[in-house]
């Protein structure tokens, strides 16, 4: 097969998206060639704006059902795949809707949302976030973990401070993932992972999403998709060919007011961070351009297996294992 | 002065009750002699629910006007103290109820919450209660203590974990308080200070409300006034005279299931105490029964300026500071 039909015929997962949804984006995905995407539905907000984010999604699901197809279990994505259409996971960057209601969990999975990342950055009920000092996870995070594993719902720990990180891994039942994180051994930053917490997570059959945020990559916004194979390869040195996967983290189609909010804490208190410039890398700027990933791993050396395994088979089998298919 | 004309000439603030809002509760108040009392209208509570708790306790200081009287500062008290009514300042025992916004603490201020606890015994955004591993003072707590400095809120640590507790000491720019706790000295218990502790906080200008509630005095449920004295005298030979107060903890009123509400974290999650039976020191089993605690004192050798000190005016001066009067 050449690197196009290999992309046309495999499954196509993205572990983080949290673009602008509209139907541009979702015809970009289709071009794309995108199987299925973790959307987050919910980063500050608490329960009841989370739930109308859901509405707007249900919304435009309907509205662009020829394009795309809610996805409730790895049965779903398959179907997508069969369909031609993209798959819509429900995910949160932030358990902060859960509020205080462990029952909430369960409320969530029933309406699509199978990934919930614990913290964001800062500290809320279940842990604290990678952007200020961490106290680990909470008795009540133990308590959630707990919920998410008997509900079937994966703990993502890339915005996650490193001692909750840490026991989150140790405290789950269930496999849990960095969904979308760069290598530190490439360039340090609060956000990226460093070698040693790249191989704990996978020593406990977690799972890791590399992510192409140019911010975080070696060469910052002047990085290429060579730089983002590069950081794939040098995760699946450290973690093996099976527990990796894509986790682009597309922002595409956002204005600066959505990255105010998101650099702020609860979206409208103290800076957090500034991203500056966002571009993504040559070759991969838009989610449209997917493809030219396939093309970019083969050309790098992995075999037609491996590339298949990371550009989604990966996802599907640490999908189906947490939601308990 | 006898004891009894004292107890009716002084000044009498109880720095925390969380009893059971009726009008046989205030009319045991007004035999108590009461001035004023930082009533708890939160625990577990989020916003809505708290200000439904607040909507309540207006209705009932309405009904029971005769009796009560709403406090927004000072002036009110001494109002309350002309009148022989009992001023009610309204208390969170746990910032939970500002939720994720910074501008509720003026909010909840403009409705008369004067007094509000920073953790109750877990943790939340804020940081972390004294009933499990404490990672200190979060950023948003930070910004929170700041708040609550500029609008004149009084930060309360009773329930707080150690390490939060010294941290807002250190924040916070105005004096805050435990409204009601008891020597670790004289017995240990996750709840009781130790010796430092109350150093630590009276060294910086900071206030501490004496409780007696049973289960962590020496004595246990056996306990009698006197041991609640013995405390109060405990605390002020570390911190003075100038910088305690009372703050019972009484619970009067409550049923069984209310204090299951109580002990379990966000009231239904996992338990976190049982405080067994609960029955207040013999002599002030009952807040009308204050008038005993202003004879024990007396009789205990507290000069007659000193119990004035101890049995409010201490309350007030602290609370005109940080209400910025």
């Amino acid at each position: 097969m050449n690197p196009k039909e290999l992309h046309q015929d495999a499954v196509v997962i993205d572990g983080l998206v949290i673009a602008k949804w509209n139907r541009e984006l979702f015809e970009d995905m289709q071009k794309g060639g995108l199987t299925a995407a973790n959307c987050t539905v919910s980063v500050w907000e608490g329960f009841q704006n989370t739930v109308n984010n859901i509405v707007e999604m249900n919304n435009l699901i309907e509205q662009n059902s020829d394009l795309l197809l809610k996805v409730h279990s790895t049965r779903d994505i398959r179907r997508a795949k069969e369909l031609g259409k993209t798959g819509i996971i429900m995910g949160f960057q932030n358990a902060h809707a859960y509020e205080d209601q462990l029952g909430y969990v369960q409320v969530f999975k029933d309406l699509g949302v199978g990934i919930v990342q614990m913290c964001y950055n800062t500290q809320n009920l279940v842990g604290t976030g990678c952007y200020e000092r961490d106290g680990g996870l909470s008795d009540f995070g133990r308590e959630i973990v707990a919920e998410m594993n008997r509900v079937g719902v994966m703990c993502d720990l890339s915005h996650v401070g490193s001692k909750t990180s840490e026991e989150v891994i140790l405290e789950s039942k269930k496999p849990v993932c960095y969904s979308h994180c760069l290598p530190a051994g490439l360039k340090e930053h609060p956000r990226n992972k460093s070698d040693e917490e790249l191989k704990f997570i996978a020593d406990r059959g977690g799972f890791i999403g590399v992510t192409m945020f140019a911010p975080f990559l070696k060469n910052g916004i002047d990085s290429t998709i060579e730089d983002y194979v590069e950081a794939i390869e040098y995760v699946v040195n450290i973690a093996g060919e099976d527990q990796v996967g894509i986790g682009t983290d597309f922002t595409q189609g956002h204005d600066q007011q959505f990255f105010e909010w998101l650099t702020h804490d609860k979206g409208y208190a103290r800076r957090l961070t500034r991203f500056g410039k966002i571009v993504n890398p040559e070759g991969i700027r838009t989610i449209g351009e997917f493809p030219n990933l396939t093309e970019a791993l083969l050309k790098r050396g992995f075999s037609e297996q491996a590339v298949r395994k990371i550009m989604g088979e990966n996802w599907m089998r640490v999908l189906a294992d947490v939601w308990g298919e």
